[in-house]
């Protein structure tokens, strides 16, 4: 940010009054533009014993699977923008069910949350941004092949805990992997 | 917004090129300025069978009792955020618990997200936003003078359920009142 977008004016980083952080500040309207995480909505797909995985035809991960998911959306709730991208992605339609997993990623600035839906018919086909969409059993899961940790991780304990017959809420974290 | 953050230009609200909604779009850099939905978090912070409020210092809602909470800021987890707006708000120390509640409020563009705490010691006191800050019991609540919906609903619930004896996660949504 280097531009007050209210006024156009040159913005200034510094801690406003009452603060605690370092916030971009309109000298000239005094606007103070906060930045604050995004959330991130998808579902898991569910047909059968299978579940619907997404091919990426965009960057980040070009080529790399995925679950629907995307960024949510202003006006909408955190169901409707996770069936929102299930339209989108694989124009595929589901009923959302439970509420599956959330991970803070601090590093990036994003909050992901997964839930569990229902694939209601089969009538699915790539959207936009994907390369392709199919339904994977466990045995099938491209797991080298995953575009993001965030993703990984919810599914590898969704089949753990399947075959154990008991699917739960989890709160996680993923941090950052320093090299 | 009216101008780009970027570059200063006069930004352009349309629709962008393979996207469906109506973005502020730059015409000399290009770049589209996405506005989400924010994320509040805050927690019901316990001690016996009790539970700590803060009254309000601040619009909206001034003079009125709420639950510590607040944005969440980049750069940090759900949980982190729950406890530095405890620390802020009431200058009382908490061990994060369970997610209680999540709620959606798609007509401010909000995700309300509600924890238990265990409150760790009584050194609380008054944070700059706060006029003041007590412990309750169910009777004590001043079920009238709560500020916000998005509170109360979790807190009924709240004291519903422990009467029961059992406390356990719940999503939802607060929609705006038209009246």
């Amino acid at each position: 940010m280097r531009y007050c977008s209210n006024c156009a004016t040159r913005v200034e980083l510094r801690v406003p009054q009452g603060d605690t952080l370092p916030r971009y500040v309109c000298p000239a309207c005094s606007v103070i533009h906060y930045q604050n995480p995004k959330i991130v909505v998808g579902c898991i797909p569910e047909w059968e014993d299978k579940i619907l995985l997404c091919r990426r035809a965009i960057e980040p991960r070009h080529g790399l699977w995925t679950v629907p998911s995307g960024f949510m959306e202003n006006a909408e709730t955190l169901g409707q923008g996770a069936e929102r991208e299930t339209l989108e992605e694989a124009n595929a339609r589901v009923q959302m069910g439970n509420l599956y997993a959330i991970y803070s990623l601090p590093h990036i600035n994003q909050v992901h949350v997964l839930f569990r839906a229902r694939l209601l018919d089969l009538d699915f086909k790539p959207g936009l941004e994907s390369l392709d969409v199919r339904l994977f059993s466990e045995e099938e899961i491209p797991w080298d092949k995953l575009a993001f940790r965030v993703i990984r991780e919810p599914l590898k304990r969704y089949f753990e805990e399947r075959r154990q017959g008991k699917l739960g809420f989890h709160m996680g974290t993923i941090e950052e992997i320093r090299q």
